[in-house]
């Protein structure tokens, strides 16, 4: 599973493009795919290493200060530049702008892990070298962010030069004509101590505003076997490192440079974590790194398994798609997963939605602990929700920020933002598939109810009765080109399964005995939960008779209609062409709302309902968000419209890989990623995770010859194969399970086969 | 009429309000009353000279950026400060604040057009001297605003020093915490050119961004009869100027500063204007200014003669709100009515609906000249309007700014600004009441009806046809504790009437002959008019049949209902204590919204409907913004209640002069002072501007023993005179006229009285 491109490019669009996909992660700090000698001025770049869950203040002035308007966001700080490293063959420096590049490749190397760019260069005075740097962030040491950099004399002897820099002084990128970026160059990275120990270099930097500290500790080495000096000195904000070596023509020079990151959320010194870090990973040979990392990812791919028979080109793109999952997700509750993973700056590092309802559902079929992970940010973060709801002026009930990074709100616009309520009902939602999928209760108990409880509290304050339907008003549902409308589809169903789940939950707890310490914790009652299931039983879901779908909200049908194949194409995305305010008068949507709704909480309508609401949306769908596609993929699916499905499912495989987006070079779409996954798995393979069990659906595209993955329920990991004959279930470890296949329950013992002609269909 | 307060407070909260109250203004100049000695440092205070549509642009950068939104307002600069004199006697210092005040005053006199402070004084070693203090800005030469200082020894002799200041270096008043100040201090004027000619001071400023200039010209000489010797030294900003006199007891000393202001928007070299004004009015007796400001003031009062017998306070509190209309309002279509009027900075010297809705109908029946400045001012901006609507996205028409200066919008905050669609409409219903009051067919042609049609032409590309009827969605009402919502009652019968009023202007100007050049200019054609008319016809307007009124909006009866008893006193305004979008999810309104439409457009419902809808808004509104008293008053007294209409009457007489809403430092509320009117005039006079003709019904509270005013309408002036036994109609002068009393026509040759029995009441 090697994603490989050849012959470069240098043209402005594909570096900084590259710089994103080739970009190196672990869940814990991301470094973009900079070349370490730099490019020429003029060529845009994003250089940066960011670190999840850390953040810096930014002020955000509103433009008309009203009552509870966010004035202060958090953004990740681009920490430190630790990537710089200039080569000197003789006298004549090496760069891919000047002399010939006879060669040159990149590759990312997703079994073992790192990141390859190899380049035969040939200097202007003739010299020629093979140069190889392969770069990784370690999945087993999360701190630590290795560049291996071996030079070739091929024609050649004399000297080689390294120059190493350690730069504490560094921006993060801006755009004052994108909303999806930061829009000005405000410094967020102080650094205050430079040190050398031991030939190590440490930088000790402080965020501008919100008092963190991080530090830097680096390492330059050459291999054993290369012989040559290093020196390193001081400069105000951080180190340069010279290391020189004799080149010997087809003798290969190799250097390593060693970063470790360390922070003040996680470590209480960490300086001395950093110092501790360093001198533990470098005292092990770099073999064992690269061991290691081949196992965790042995075990990761185990464990996502998932091939597609037919279309390697896809497939390919599918595994590069579950890669960046791997290397954006956090490992611990302090981080989450950021809108671009740890790949760039685009919406600021913040964690959105996207983590429950497009990410979480992976790992929750894949690697269930680290959902439980992601459930205990927001369980961390929970006192920051509540804090928002009161701003909010809820007297109960917690409500958890639309953008974040350490929980507090960053919404600047709260319309398509902090409007957006339905973030607590999702949630709630990822902490009950989470339960559905692994039965922990003790973790519901400790920690998830909690949530869900909250959440649930929060409905009953923004919502009310008339004339006997519980109605949810000006609240915002996940299509942000119409904002602030009552009874939003998406959100009204969302919020029933949460006040539903409330009472479940409180019913488990109450059975299990684990009930009394966090009903009195948070002082709730019999009657409360009562009145959540009066709520969720008299919840009002829009419905129109005449069309036979769910309108996406109470007015949404009596508007103009948006003539989407007569806008010309540059008019999209809509949003960076028309005013809110327009917008918000048409039927067109941004993205999937209803039809998520129906996929998410299919069981609330008929399939009528459903295929009615999905041909109805799918032609005011603009899919300007990255969203969008793998949802009507999924849908597609289930009502039978293979060709759809199929052509939704590669919109969403292809986005980054060929920047469909256009804005990739701010980083990936993880969400779309995860979608994507989701486009296969409950799409194609039909899966569902319901109160009674897994369920699936298996159909075949046209296109493939078959696919297989394998998913963890309650315990148990089950293969699933399909392809044009028939598709099987596998019990390949655990305790047996009940699982619906069609709607029909089966008893897997070993393996259950069914044929594909009776493959799911309407 | 003189508005006076004795013993004046030197506590911090009324030298402020003083400085509002006591501020003089005449449609160009505005000048705080501040005191010219100054006050010690530490008490608060807002210095400020201002010029109507003189302006400077500021960013106002959006949180969160997206197309469209505005990102730089016009702001009313502080343009210089010529109030300083600080006087001597002899080697001690006059001020309030030391020595003692024996004896204070605060006058307005509102006949003879001037402000007068007097003050026995005696000073820490016992000097003891009257001064006096008379201001003035000139009605009848704009540019001129004069102090005439005068001191007089009552127990020594020696010398008499004046250090009067000339300052070009002036900034803004700014308040972080409260949104309905400027947030930050910037600086919008920056002098450029100080200079001395013939013993007169001249300094050039220009505007930060805007690209202005303003030029003032000070003079300072002693009155004849004072010998003393003046000199002027100019400094980097400004000049100072000793003028130095024998003190001898018993003797006055007078010292006259004259200031005249001059803007780039209205003249090509405003230092040379000032220079000729300033020649002008210096060499002119100071009696002159005196006598022609008299002479103004007396035909001001005749034309806007308004009498209550039987309560003088409240009478006077009446006075003072119609001296402030003449004070506020523009004379050139260069300026407006900005929300404080020229008294201070609160809404950045904006203009609003206020103008249109509340302070046009009362210039409309008082002097209809200056109700047609104030439409060639929305004439003058109505290019800019077209391109707002551009950039809202319509194709077609234009749309006023909610908030402006110079034409171009400066909402920050969208939802509640440039959503209020109905300022379209307001200013179309502004121009059809001066038609009716005035049949300048002439004005409408040339103006009046290209904006009529314009407006007209945005809510065609604004509504849309929903199952026949015509809804306008997405837009936001008068009430600004709802926003964006779906056929707002206000809004739609408000654009029914524009949309009607263009096909009866289209009419008229087709009969007249002079449609033709107009329908060439902007393209309009008979299929147009048809579709407005088509339009107007079906236009939806909300109806509840379960409770007889006409709900605000599509879904607001669905909403919660506020509590307003059980809400503390602390939380008003709603505004500033909860989050929009909390206020939003009930039915509470900041304002009157439908029972204004029921005011404005009362012939659209039935009484029963106007008085179901009455008594269910008024339990429900806050009146928080100082717009909607006055209209609750109207709408009682058309309904009989005679309690509730005098009681919302006396609200809205005494907000500024009692600073009930306790902002009235940063400004008069020059809407109320308007609504003040019609509560008497449209309130209890019952009156109406029909397009068949002009309406009364006339009511009288209780409390009064009878009330008179006189209106122009259609060339003609009607005397109406109310008391306990009889209304009685007098024709001034002009044609005669049929006018409509309780909806029976007479016609007005020279006097019809009516019964007081058969007033009207329902």
């Amino acid at each position: 599973m090697i994603y490989e491109i050849t012959d470069l490019k240098l043209d402005n669009a594909s570096l900084i493009l590259n710089e994103t996909l080739f970009h190196n992660a672990n869940g814990y700090i991301g470094v973009r795919s900079n070349f370490e000698e730099g490019y020429p001025g003029g060529i845009p770049s994003i250089q940066g290493a960011y670190i999840n869950g850390f953040y810096d203040f930014v002020e955000m002035k509103q433009a008309e200060k009203l009552y509870g308007l966010v004035e202060e966001k958090q953004t990740m700080p681009n920490v430190a530049d630790t990537q710089g490293i200039r080569v000197f063959l003789g006298d004549e420096e090496f760069s891919m702008f000047t002399g010939t590049v006879l060669e040159s490749k990149r590759t990312l190397n997703m079994e073992e892990g790192y990141t390859l760019r190899r380049v035969l260069w040939r200097s202007p005075n003739g010299k020629e070298a093979e140069i190889i740097i392969k770069r990784l962030t370690s999945f087993t040491r999360l701190s630590l962010f290795l560049i291996e950099y071996a030079v070739t004399p091929l024609n050649f002897d004399g000297s080689i030069l390294f120059i190493s820099t350690h730069q504490g002084e560094v921006t993060n990128h801006s755009n004052p004509d994108d909303p999806r970026v930061a829009a000005e160059t405000v410094k967020h990275i102080i650094p205050f101590r430079v040190e050398l120990r031991d030939g190590r270099s440490f930088v000790v930097s402080r965020t501008a505003r919100s008092g963190l500290t991080v530090c830097t500790a680096v390492e330059n080495r050459f291999a054993s076997g290369t012989e040559g000096t290093v020196t390193t000195e001081t400069l105000e904000t951080g180190t340069v490192t010279r290391a020189s070596a004799a080149a010997v023509r087809g003798r290969t020079v190799k250097l390593y440079k060693y970063t470790v990151f360390s922070d003040s959320i996680r470590q209480n010194n960490c300086e001395n974590h950093a110092g501790e870090d360093i001198e533990k990973h470098t005292r092990i040979p770099v073999e064992d790194i690269y061991r290691e990392q081949r196992e965790y990812l042995r075990e990761y791919w185990d464990g996502a398994f998932l091939e597609i028979r037919g279309d390697e080109k896809l497939s390919l793109a599918v595994h590069y798609n579950l890669y960046q999952l791997i290397q954006s997700v956090t490992k611990d509750g302090y981080g989450n997963i950021a809108a671009k993973g740890l790949s760039g700056e685009g919406y600021e590092g913040h964690f959105f939605w996207d983590t429950e309802m497009y990410i979480q559902p992976f790992f929750t079929l894949t690697n269930p602990e680290i959902s439980k992970t992601l459930i205990e940010y927001r369980f961390n973060t929970l006192e920051e929700a509540r804090k928002n709801a009161r701003m909010l002026g809820h007297s109960r009930g917690a409500l958890y920020p639309w953008r974040t990074i350490m929980g507090k709100e960053c919404s600047g616009y709260f319309p398509a933002g902090t409007a957006q309520y339905h973030i607590n009902g999702d949630i709630a939602y990822s902490i009950v598939a989470y339960y559905i999928s692994t039965r922990d209760i003790s973790f519901i108990a400790e920690k998830g109810a909690e949530i869900v409880f909250e959440t649930a509290r929060l409905w009953m304050d923004t919502g009310n009765y008339y004339r006997g339907k519980f109605l949810i008003n000006d609240v915002t549902g996940p299509d942000e080109y119409t904002c602030i409308v009552n009874n939003n589809y998406y959100t009204n169903v969302c919020a029933r399964y949460n006040l539903y789940w409330a009472r479940v939950f409180y019913e488990i707890l109450e059975s299990s005995g684990a009930l009394a310490p966090l009903a009195e914790k948070i002082g709730l009652s019999a009657g409360e939960i009562k009145a959540f299931s009066h709520a969720a039983e008299n919840m009002y879901l829009p419905y129109d008779e005449e069309l036979g779908i769910n309108p996406q909200d109470d007015s949404f049908l009596s508007k103009k209609v948006w003539d989407i194949p007569a806008t010309p194409k540059d008019k999209f995305p809509l949003l960076m062409h028309y005013h809110p305010l327009y917008l918000y008068r048409f039927q067109v949507c941004k993205q999937v709302d209803t039809v998520l709704a129906h996929f998410v909480f299919e069981d609330a309508q008929s399939i009528e309902t459903i295929r009615n609401s999905f041909l109805y949306y799918e032609k005011i769908t603009t899919h300007d968000s990255s969203l969008s596609a793998c949802i009507f993929s999924i849908i597609a699916s289930k009502l039978g419209f293979r060709d759809k499905a199929y052509m939704y499912f590669g919109d969403s495989a292809k986005l980054d890989l060929f920047d469909t987006h256009r804005n990739t070079k701010d980083g990936i779409h993880i969400a779309n990623m995860g979608g994507n996954y989701m486009a296969i798995v409950y799409g194609f393979g039909g899966l569902r995770l319901k109160e009674k069990g897994i369920h699936f659906a298996p159909t075949l595209p046209e296109q493939w010859e078959g696919y297989s993955f394998k998913v963890h329920f309650r315990g148990s990991r089950i293969l699933v194969e399909v392809d044009r004959e028939s598709a099987r279930f596998t019990l390949l470890s655990g305790e047996e399970k009940s699982i619906y296949i069609n709607s029909v329950e089966y008893d897997l013992h070993d393996q259950v086969s069914i044929k594909m002609e009776a493959a799911h269909e309407v």
